[in-house]
């Protein structure tokens, strides 16, 4: 242990001062989170040289903190002996995060170095699917034999305490481990002494999940339970490990800025540290759907050439309807995006909330169509146009808001990620549908006359 | 205090059992978060009748625990004594909440008939602006004189610990109520008895805030030092409150979605239990905008409605340029929209991961391009159209990625939300800028020729 004192509202890890503005030199008095911002913005030879430099265990706490990319990077590129040495600091679940990215020869050759049961510990994390409770579950954790009594639970809490990562609360258990009831530091100190504790726990209900629920999941349940620590389990309900309110903060900020990433076919993971080789991969077979899917919007105007040909107007008054009707789609679908990302999925309710939508819709759409009737009017001076227009623009606003609102809905139906390209999705059929009611419209109304 | 034991892992609420399927009467055994969602399914008067047979207590923590606008609407329609009664059970900070949407005649009402030192501090929350650390923070916390022995605040934590919300750590103050360290009860088991506060904490170093700190800065210390709550001071450094870490968790995950809503024009606060009114009147001002902007666009089409005259296959291809880069810049502006939500501004950061979209934006435009040079030949035959439509939708999408990630950036600069109508300034550009460079292309190679 270090002689600075850690600040106690944090995770346990090694935490010394916080410095704005430091040196190369003064690695030592960064937080681990500032020395890993630093480390992201030097050259990966800048980075090997600092951390040569560092202790082993400021590396491993700062290298925890590390964004993914750089960390494998970096990871990748220093000695075995070194690699195995900083793992072997880090707690099971951020050894398993860092190893992640790494090819399988790279892991297995650092882990061999790596002393045999912490070595076994990470390999155990990764095999859970990364985005799952199992993923992102912290394994050091303080078993508490439910015959214990609460004075020989306060005991052992004081022996152990040092090494856990979660220090608020112990984890019950029964002879096979698994988990019977959660007690907090704070009851502990409050119950009678001699208490057993599984009496102590007799009428507690248990929030719990298996290791194969997706994270977002976990999320939601210790957002809506106000959870500080949620346990995870495998199918027998043996205690695997647990999820702290503290993971779910990163998971839900990934989470939520995910949504909006995949919407319109960015990576999900994306940040502007990514590699820009990686963000061309990620995004450019969107793009290539979206060319394709623009093309078809295309064909509809293609389909009126010769009305356009006739009324080059009507070319002007294009972009306008589809640009709006996309605008009030994605009104409605982010809101939709948010309700599914963190609620739980309520069939009946989310249909309803379409009907609101189109609701929204139809009123924004006839104030919109009434405001452009009087700028194209003011403008052409020819009404069955400013009609037309107003017409097409605000019968595709509505289609837009219901789009919006089920794209989502639909996708989470099929079984698909709810946010996943619906960008694309929406503005293929807004833009269709538009043309489709402008140039329809004017070749009845307009050129027929 | 119910006879029911709570989970430790939750915040102490009382929190009784979680019932998947219960009946209308059942209310006793669901947890307060699943009884506010079914309160918020039932219309107002039916929410009033079950309030009315509910417990006090009960219903305090059903009802601190709904959504914004449903909580607003129902305080208003209880009787005065009720809504008192049940502000009296809840804490300061959720008081506060429940009651800031109300007029304000009515708020005092409320207050004037709950006791008096209760309805005081409920008060003084009420001046802090809802999105600062002053609006978030909660205020039952524990002070430890600094001159106390470790074993005389485990006594006092002790005895104190059952009112408190917040149970994990004690916050030590000077004579003058100074925060000046904060200590853990894990600590504070640990530590040798007799030992005094100050002494425990000399070497640690404090991260605090003020209270007019936005809670979007707020959530990001949390979140970057992995803290578990973090003291809010006034200017002189007195303590004033704490905001925990599940306070964040609803701050990051509004600040998210936030950010996806106020891109399109849609309200920061929309989920689709508001009213469907309240939606029109945030979203209309920005579908006013976004037709203007619109008309911009149409404006650059207009200037070359002769060209379009003469060959409407050009306005079969707008739609595909104007699209494509459009989606091409929402790829980039989101990807720095997250970077900016989240992490700390360093103006030379954001700057070179502009440079970083050019990049993928170039090498995207190339690929498209070329996918679109042979699909454009294959369908018209034509090798100069190609050429025009193939080198405007590379250069719209090169214009597009700049813009989407310098939007936010110019937007932050300027002072303003860097998510605000991006999406509405983002696309006006692309479809202006791909029009012109469409159109502008075939006037001179195209129809000179």
């Amino acid at each position: 242990m270090s002689e600075e004192k850690r600040n106690p509202l944090e995770e346990p890890i090694e935490a010394p001062a916080e410095v704005e503005e430091a040196s190369g030199e003064d690695w030592k008095n960064f937080h681990p989170a500032d020395a890993a911002d630093h480390l992201e913005d030097l050259s990966l030879e800048q980075q090997l040289e600092v951390v040569g430099e560092m202790g082993v265990e400021e590396a491993a706490n700062s290298i925890a903190e590390m964004e993914k990319h750089d960390r494998s990077e970096l990871l990748d590129g220093l000695s075995l002996g070194l690699a195995a040495d900083i793992l072997q600091e880090m707690s099971p679940d951020d050894a398993a995060d860092a190893l992640y990215d790494l090819d399988e020869p790279k892991q297995n050759e650092i882990l061999s170095k790596v002393k045999r049961d912490h070595a076994a510990r990470i390999k155990r994390l990764m095999k859970y699917d990364s985005d799952t409770a199992g993923g992102v579950m912290n394994t050091e954790i303080l078993y508490l034999d439910q015959n214990l009594s609460v004075d020989q639970a306060v005991n052992l809490i004081r022996k152990e305490i040092g090494e856990m990562e979660i220090p608020y609360y112990g984890f019950i258990v029964d002879q096979n481990d698994k988990i019977v009831g959660v007690v907090s530091l704070r009851e502990l100190l409050m119950a009678k002494t001699g208490t057993r504790l599984k009496n102590l726990i007799k009428d507690q209900v248990l929030v719990s999940v298996t290791f194969d629920v997706h994270q977002e999941e976990v999320a939601r349940l210790i957002k809506h339970y106000n959870l500080l620590a949620l346990p995870v389990t495998d199918y027998e309900g043996k205690l695997l490990g647990v999820v702290t309110v503290d993971d779910v903060i990163d998971i839900i900020h990934e989470e939520a800025s995910e949504d909006m990433q995949v919407m319109v076919g960015a990576g999900p993971d994306e940040t502007v540290d990514s590699p820009w080789t990686y963000s061309v991969k990620k995004r450019l077979p969107w793009l290539v759907i979206n060319v394709i899917n623009s093309a078809v919007a295309a064909m509809v105007v293609a389909f009126f050439e010769g009305t356009i040909a006739q009324m080059a107007v009507l070319a002007v008054l294009m972009p306008i309807v589809a640009n709006q009707a996309g605008n009030t789609g994605h009104q409605a679908m982010v809101v939709m995006i948010r309700q599914l990302a963190m609620e739980k999925f309520d069939r009946k309710k989310v249909w309803i909330a379409v009907l609101r939508e189109a609701k929204i819709g139809v009123v924004n759409g006839l104030f919109i169509g009434v405001l452009v009737f009087f700028g194209v009017f003011l403008w052409t001076d020819t009404v069955p146009l400013a009609l037309v227009m107003s017409a097409a623009l605000c019968a595709d606003m509505v289609i837009g808001s219901l789009a919006g609102a089920s794209i989502p809905l639909i996708l989470k139906e099929l079984g698909r990620d709810p946010a996943q390209a619906s960008s694309i999705l929406l503005t293929t059929l807004t833009d269709s549908a538009g043309f489709f009611a402008l140039l329809g419209l004017a070749a009845v109304f307009l050129l027929a006359g």
